[in-house]
């Protein structure tokens, strides 16, 4: 394979991992270069076996010795190798694990294709902080979710936090994004109910049905497909999204608390549906 | 109330919020001040209504003026008004959520007492870390855990980040030490069970049983007081804590993934301990 030595930060070979935490220019911008950026080996390593065009793996000698003793990358696949303060001026911080990757960005799978393989698939509308959404894929993932679906005003799964919270599992579990604008997204759930999934809204409303009970028909048996929607925490689902929903389905709360956590509230849903086939 | 403004940053009055992230300094240190550090309105009133003797309320005068409208709070009460940049020089970084209160230290409640007035507690082992410390209070109260037990080598219920994280539920939710040392604590654990609770493991381990089973008995009816015993994430709890519980219990995981976050562990089986007794 074509491994380098740069010892250059103003070389271009390393611009995929510039000015990693900068606002404007960081590489993983969508409307910028729009890379998938992985970081530290279990990462890349989901990286490379990922859907995504792998462009180049960057890393200190040690840590790339290290992992491509232990794993393939394609004999064509750029290999740089920096020193620690190189990727620290590269990447505008010091990146302690010493090993990149970057992609390109892949088409998503269309809908149609991803509602007809799924089981059950997790709806999100306005989760836009990229941690919750890291979480959400590694929970879902975790516990047998088929596929994340964004409705409107998520943030980016493939931002490099995201990415990296997620261990990697934003770069193995299909994702899309539902068509239409704010106050229109919720239309696009009737392709959900067209390919027979159940959608479930969970909310901490005290009127709600018991999460157990809404995962379940009335003869207690699991729903065969089903699409857990999910909201930001604070403002939940939007009414719009919730009337679209068959059923919506509450964790009971002790008296006195706040909510819990977006991505501990979906993991237990996600455990629950699990629990409900078994 | 004794209401005062200070603009001095040297004033020792402040120096219970001094060096909030000084590692040597730091007021909630044990070793040292040993104090606790609420922030913001929410968790501040928590620790008002606590078990914890308020020392001294510090904000900006705005801030004040707002916490004061709207709660309580003892007539012999220091509160200090305080611009943002002295209290940014005070506390060694930008505070701008602007309210702050300090509280002395209390005795922790006693073991026997705690055990006789719950129906499910959760003892940690190993928890380092204090945000994973704070989720798991915040995940406790919202889903009726009565206590949180600690064996040996946990981090610290009232550091700073512990008690933000958890929205101000270590201030509420009782908890205890279990005593002995690293090999030894682990017969503390004879007490739980002389309290007659049910001590279950939690493990990634496939071999143990569904946590759905576990925490019933073999007619299906829930056991009327349960412990779960959770450990840090990646070693998970020692071989010798395991083998004094009466049972092990997963979590069901896709093949090929990760283990779930601790905090999210726990929550599940909170929430399945709670599904249980319903």
């Amino acid at each position: 394979m074509p491994r380098t030595r740069i010892a250059d930060p103003a070389d271009p070979r390393l611009d995929d991992v510039r000015d990693l935490n900068h606002s404007d220019t960081r590489p993983d911008l969508p409307g910028g270069k729009g890379l998938v950026i992985a970081e530290g080996p279990l990462v890349v390593s989901r990286l490379l076996e990922s859907r995504f065009p792998v462009r180049r793996l960057v890393g200190f000698p040690g840590k790339l010795d290290a992992f491509l003793d232990e794993h393939d990358v394609p004999a064509d696949l750029p290999v740089h190798e920096v020193s620690r303060e190189t990727l620290a001026e590269v990447a505008g911080f010091d990146l302690h694990r010493g090993l990149l990757a970057a992609a390109d960005r892949a088409p998503e799978p269309a809908l149609d294709d991803i509602l007809a393989a799924s089981r059950t698939v997790v709806v999100l509308e306005g989760v836009g902080d990229h941690e919750n959404i890291g979480s959400m894929f590694r929970n879902a993932a975790g516990m047998g979710v088929d596929a994340v679906l964004f409705g409107n005003g998520c943030a980016d799964p493939l931002y490099r936090r995201s990415v990296r919270v997620s261990m990697g599992h934003v770069l193995r579990t299909p994702f899309a994004h539902l068509g239409g604008t704010f106050t229109t997204w919720q239309r696009s759930l009737s392709q959900l109910s067209d390919h027979g999934f159940r959608l479930v809204s969970l909310t901490p409303d005290a009127a709600a049905e018991h999460l157990a009970d809404a995962l379940v028909d009335d003869r207690d048996r699991p729903w065969g497909k089903v699409a857990l929607l999910v909201g930001a925490e604070g403002p939940g689902l939007t009414e719009h999204a919730m009337r679209a929903t068959h059923v919506r389905a509450r964790i009971p709360m002790a008296p006195g608390t706040d909510s819990l956590n977006l991505a501990t509230s979906a993991a237990i849903a996600f455990y629950e549906r699990q629990r409900s086939l078994r």
